[in-house]
Order: C-alpha cells, then sequence, then structure tokens
C-alpha cells in the first residue's frame, strides 16, 4: 500500500531512498466512503488527490440542479479542481466518492515545494499535466466530431472496466446524452454484440 | 520582435541573459503566409509554434471531409498537435495560417533539453501545461452545459477579437454548431446590442 505513490512516480523518474522519503512527508492519506465528497462546491480547494482504490466523480452541477460529470478518476489518476486549486478560490465543481476510495492528497503550498526542491519532481508533474492536457483535448475533439454512439463506443474501448463499475444514469451524464438515449445505445450495442 | 520570447517567458520566470541566450538558440522562426500549412494531416509534426503575431486554426477533417476547429492561436499562445509532437507520430490534425503568422518553433528535441538543464524552463512549461488544461476543461464544461448561444456568448466575453478577425464559418466550426445557427445567434445578439 505505501509503496504505491513511488511506484506510480517511478514510472516517470527514478527517486532515491531519500528523495522519495522527502517527497511522501508532503503527502498524506485518506478514506472517502462511497458518497462522500472530497470537494464540496463553494468550499476552499485543499488538495490534489492520487486515488489509491476506488472510483470518484468530478461534476458541475448546473443552475437548473442538473449534474455533469467532467471525468471519473480510478486508480492512478490525479484528479482535482483545478482552477480553483491553483488559484486559491472556493470550488466550483465537486468530487465525489462513487466507491469507497482511499487517495493520498497534496496540498498546494507542498506541490509547489516538493517541485522547487526536486527537479525529478517538477519533471513528473509536467509529464502529468501534459497527458492531462492531451486526454482533454481528445475529449473535446469527440464532442465536436462524434455521434453519442460513438462516443459511448470510445469510452467501450477505452475504459471497459468503467461500464461495470459507473451507474448508467452517471455514464449518461458523462457522455452528455439523456438516460432514455443511453439505454438505446445499450440494448443496441448488446444486441449487435449477441 | 526578438525580444517577444524573453518577454513571454519572463511573465513566468526571470532569466539571466546567459540563460536567455541558451534558450533562444534553440527556437527558429518561421513565417506562414494565410492559408499555409504549419502542420499536415499525416506528415511528421516537427515543432510546437509560439505565435509571435498573425492567428492559427488547429483542426481536424472528419472522415466526410467537415472541418471541426479544436483552437484558435493567437499572439502569446503555443500550439501544435500534442499528442503527435510527443509520441513522434503522423498528425491527425492540421495547423493552418488564417491570417499572415509569424512564429517561434521549438522541436521536441529541443523542449527536452532545455527542460532539463535549466529548471526554470521545466518550471515555465508546466505553468503553461497546467493552464493548457485547466482551459480544455473549461470547454468541455460548456459542451456539456452550456446551449449554442452560451457558448457564443462566452467567446464574445472572453476573446472578443476573435469575432473581428475570424470569418463567421470558422467560428461556427469551433462551436460545433452549423452557419445557419451562427448566423442566428449573431442577429439576435445585435438586435439585443441596439
Amino acid at each position: 500500500m505505501e509503496e504505491m505513490l513511488r511506484r506510480h512516480i517511478e514510472q516517470v523518474v527514478r527517486l532515491s531512498d531519500e528523495e522519495y522519503a522527502f517527497v511522501r512527508q508532503h503527502f498524506s492519506i485518506k478514506y472517502g466512503k462511497k458518497g462522500g465528497l472530497l470537494i464540496d462546491k463553494s468550499e476552499p480547494v485543499r488538495y490534489v488527490y492520487l486515488v489509491i482504490s476506488g472510483l470518484l466523480k468530478l461534476v458541475y452541477h448546473d443552475k437548473t440542479g442538473r449534474e455533469h460529470i467532467i471525468s471519473f478518476a480510478m486508480e492512478d489518476w490525479w484528479e482535482t479542481d483545478y482552477p480553483a486549486w491553483f488559484s486559491r478560490q472556493p470550488a466550483s465543481l465537486s468530487l465525489q466518492c462513487i466507491e469507497d476510495t482511499q487517495v493520498y492528497c497534496l496540498s498546494l503550498d507542498s506541490y509547489q515545494t516538493i517541485c522547487a526542491k526536486l527537479q525529478k519532481m517538477e519533471h513528473f508533474f509536467l509529464q502529468k499535466a501534459n497527458r492531462g492536457h492531451m486526454a482533454s483535448q481528445e475529449r473535446i475533439l469527440s464532442f465536436l466530431t462524434a455521434t453519442p454512439r460513438e462516443r459511448y463506443e470510445q469510452v467501450l474501448r477505452k475504459q471497459p472496466t468503467l461500464l461495470q463499475r459507473v451507474p448508467k444514469v452517471l455514464l449518461a451524464a458523462y457522455l452528455g446524452v439523456s438516460r432514455e438515449t443511453l439505454s438505446r445505445l445499450w440494448r443496441n450495442n448488446n444486441r449487435t454484440a449477441g
């Protein structure tokens, strides 16, 4: 368990025992119950989270109270309300546990400290930020070019386990379609598969 | 002119003359005529570009040949087909000049060299990547939650000069609406404003 953080970082940069000890002391561990909130809209955003186990949703509630899902975060994902976290403003998004979830927590001050003191960690976070940026651009492209059916099939292909772990109503909020449209896609897909 | 790169970088990190000279030697300057391509679909992606003057569009052509606009890049913007550039794969996007455009060019090898040799530059690119990631997330949110009219008004608010510089057919491809829908929004808006 304790070593997940090190394994995760060392997929990008190698750390000495001393360097890892320095990095590790800036992280705390937190447990969230299914349904619990790690980030609550309008509250301060204290941490960026790295998921150890479990599943989170990053959501926006519009004026009518309808929930829109920006992303799902599972094992090995970093997630927070980044604009609010970086600018030390209250959250405009919420981060909620879909399953019982265990996370590492890193404050902005700690993030800045470990980046400044250890270039390897600045390099690690640059890699992560670039990948996050590319994944977001891919999602923009799928909104511009793909039909709801194609977006559904992209999720099937890229995150197959998500379909087992996420209730259909949440998947619809992620794809930006109604629950009825999703049920139709689901039925058609199973018919094709069978 | 020559100093734009330095001014741009020093909005984030201060460089000594020696450090700037080291960074500067990794950039070349290129001129693109209106209509010219900096990145051509299926060709190698040699550079990330920083716009000195002019205007670019990053586009995806779908199977039917229809053009979808992922972003407009103007003065002070960095742009490339990032997934292709980082992975040294052929482009799946095109980057085209909407106006006569002047850019700095940076190869992936040079990017990696200046990041490795100068932590300040790794820090600079981390800031840029984080901002790019946040801007993309904002755009995803606007696809999930905003009507075409609201997306149009967001552009009016955030990039007012874009409306003067970009033909309406391109703006429609950026907003993900038909040209007819955009004309209706445009007329309604001018009526409200008048």
